[in-house]
């Protein structure tokens, strides 16, 4: 098992705070460092979450400087009475306190920036431990600090995010990337439609991936991610691992992988778009915008996003879509006929290529027998023709939205690709 | 600090699974416990993330036995073979394993539900550790597993949130809560609005609230979140205490409150039209449908929200909501103007009784010296007339799309307010 490969240096974190302990907020920050240390090729052998409290984080910390070369320490650096992670470093590793004046200097500025004096509460971050080197905050007033110790090294890093990763990428990732011989990397295939069942019946068991790559399947209400991992000498090596293994996926789970690693199937969507010339209107029911929102969320999108109509009501589809009213009548909003004409409508009224519908029950109330909540139509309309297609999302209101959004996206995506042939 | 209050029973959590350590999935389960433990009056020491490695995992437990009571591990239940905890635990119980009938029919059961026989590749889950008391679970197939050592207990739940929930609710409170003589609740206010330091400034130092409640002050790019947490020996003394802190803050935030524990800005929303008898849509451009998908997130939305507009280009700005071309031409979309045109074209035209719109610049791209990445524009138009307020968000496209959403719905719910006095 790669993680813990004897070769790769290793870490560990901990993360300071009642507030993450008690879980009012979620532990990102540890998340987003497992994520970095393990692609530089270190492993991470533990994640710690204590309060703020002084003997549990000297303790922790103890404990971790027995197992690992480098601790990486998160929260607690701020300037309220519950913020004791630098006094609790300084005593651990004896060390008095100077004042700093680069810290001073980047307050002032800091605040400049804003139009206001360096305010009071504040100024205690200059005072900073002897012994540790600061790693000075440009994002925030808190500065990082780095202690050195028997060969070993640990980093304090303030809890808010964006603060944390700046300090994170500039002052460690230098330090920590030349240390492992190793280069891990992962790549993520997204793929919807198919549960994970059925995804793993398609492709098969990757035996023949053994040995080369490491292999995950993780499944969520939006499909399945699967993750493939490969260590080597090089990032050729590393490479070369990953392109032979994601052929394999790819040949064998065809065309329900819709992206790789970060990408979104809204930026997949919008490439196609923008790669045809086309463009795109939406009319929703159920999923209520959330599909206007994704579309939305990619920069660029107004070159071929031009607009939706969330109607809600079925005045409303009538009104901005020109749905008859006797196929409301007849069918009912929620219906092959309704999600037709909401498709052909909006592409008609937008003046759109692709005109794309939605309309479903989300729940938990306003199913029946006949029509269960769940039950969803997405049409899709272009100048080849009229589609639809129908589903039944089981889950809570939430994720049915989340859901029903995702299939229409996906159903475009398919359509579009589809055209390409 | 009440956390770590002597009188109380405590327990550490221990989540397992490479998949959490590297980053690849968040560790929402130990938040759940956390949040639930101290709910029951449960101090919680610390919450620890291992990988799939049996050595790992046993020294994770022997340290967390050697401090707390109660030891909650979630993970490595299922049956790939990196699920590990089950054999690790038998190990460290020094436990046989016996076959266990009523797991066996309760896979039965589950499979029938889906119209399967039982997977060869489960049957494994009937084989449990001697020494360990079955938790059966009916939302999944790896039962819990709980031991008891020397006064101590540990429990191994699924790591599948809904599993691990499931069996926490049914066997584990019954257990845990009679164990604590106190009650701990905790109760939050939502604000937005205001900034952090504004906020406090508002209210002053909370000396008066010293010793009766601990107060922390959460904020994000949404609004800044107050906890209120207060511990006694009877529900009855800890709502007494609650209360009078909250009466407390609000007589000195004001109107930035907006919403209290679970609720939602756009509940509270729902809730006030309801009340009024009034309709509502909405004209969304840079926030793309997502106030759409937030207000229509809230069961029943149907009763007050009759449409939303994406009107994301300046033809759909004309054509859906009759903005006049001048006035796009003249101030540009992300106007004072236009936004007021906004609102009172989509509250006509869809004949609510309330109009609300966005106008704005996302970013990255898009903006000038004149108006800059973030510039956006809230109208808001009802029988009474129309108003429109002007922001400046400096975040990302998400945040800045998050944040005027949320903006939208508090001015909404302002004007709601404002309408009742």
């Amino acid at each position: 098992m790669f993680l813990h490969d004897p070769g790769m240096p290793n870490a560990e974190i901990i993360s300071i705070g009642n507030e993450v302990l008690t879980g009012l907020i979620q532990d990102g920050n540890s998340r987003f460092l497992g994520r970095r240390l393990i692609s530089l090729g270190v492993a991470v052998r533990r994640a710690t979450v204590v309060g703020d409290d002084a003997r549990a984080i000297s303790q922790a910390l103890d404990e971790a400087l027995k197992r690992v070369d480098w601790v990486l320490i998160t929260g607690g650096l701020g300037t309220t009475h519950d913020d004791i992670t630098k006094p609790v470093l300084a005593d651990y590793f004896k060390s008095g306190f100077r004042h700093d004046e680069a810290v001073a200097a980047g307050l002032e500025r800091f605040y400049a920036r804003r139009g206001r004096p360096v305010p009071e509460t504040v100024l205690g971050q200059c005072e900073v431990p002897e012994k540790a080197t600061v790693l000075h905050n440009e994002k925030g007033t808190a500065p990082g600090l780095l202690f050195e110790w028997g060969g070993k090294r640990v980093a304090a890093l303030p809890g808010v995010p964006l603060e944390m990763e700046h300090l994170f990428e500039k002052y460690l990732v230098p330090l920590i990337a030349p240390l492992s011989g190793h280069r891990v990397k992962h790549r993520i295939l997204h793929t919807t439609g198919v549960p994970e069942a059925g995804l793993w019946e398609r492709v098969g068991p990757p035996d023949a991936l053994t040995g080369r790559v490491s292999v995950a399947s993780l499944p969520s209400h939006l499909g399945v991610r699967i993750r493939l991992s490969a260590v080597g000498e090089s990032d050729a090596e590393v490479k070369e691992k990953l392109d032979a293994a994601e052929a394999w996926f790819r040949e064998r789970a065809g065309d329900c992988i819709f992206a790789k690693d970060e990408e979104t199937m809204e930026q997949v969507v919008g490439r196609l778009l923008l790669a045809r010339g086309l463009t795109l209107a939406v009319a929703e029911s159920c999923t209520g915008g959330l599909i206007g929102h994704r579309l939305t969320g990619v920069s660029g999108s107004s070159d071929y996003f031009l607009e939706g109509a969330v109607t809600y009501s079925n005045a409303a589809k009538a009104a901005r879509l020109g749905v008859p009213g006797e196929l409301l009548a007849r069918y009912g909003a929620v219906s092959e006929q309704v999600a037709r004409a909401m498709a052909e409508g909006i592409r008609q009224t937008a003046g759109a290529d692709v005109g794309l519908s939605v309309t479903g029950i989300a729940g938990p109330g306003g199913g029946s027998a006949e029509k269960p909540v769940g039950l969803t139509f997405i049409g899709l309309a272009d100048p080849a023709g009229i589609v639809c297609e129908k589903f039944l999302f089981q889950q809570d209101r939430a994720r049915n939205k989340e859901r029903a959004a995702q299939a229409a996206l996906n159903l475009l995506r398919l359509r579009l690709q589809g055209a390409a042939d």
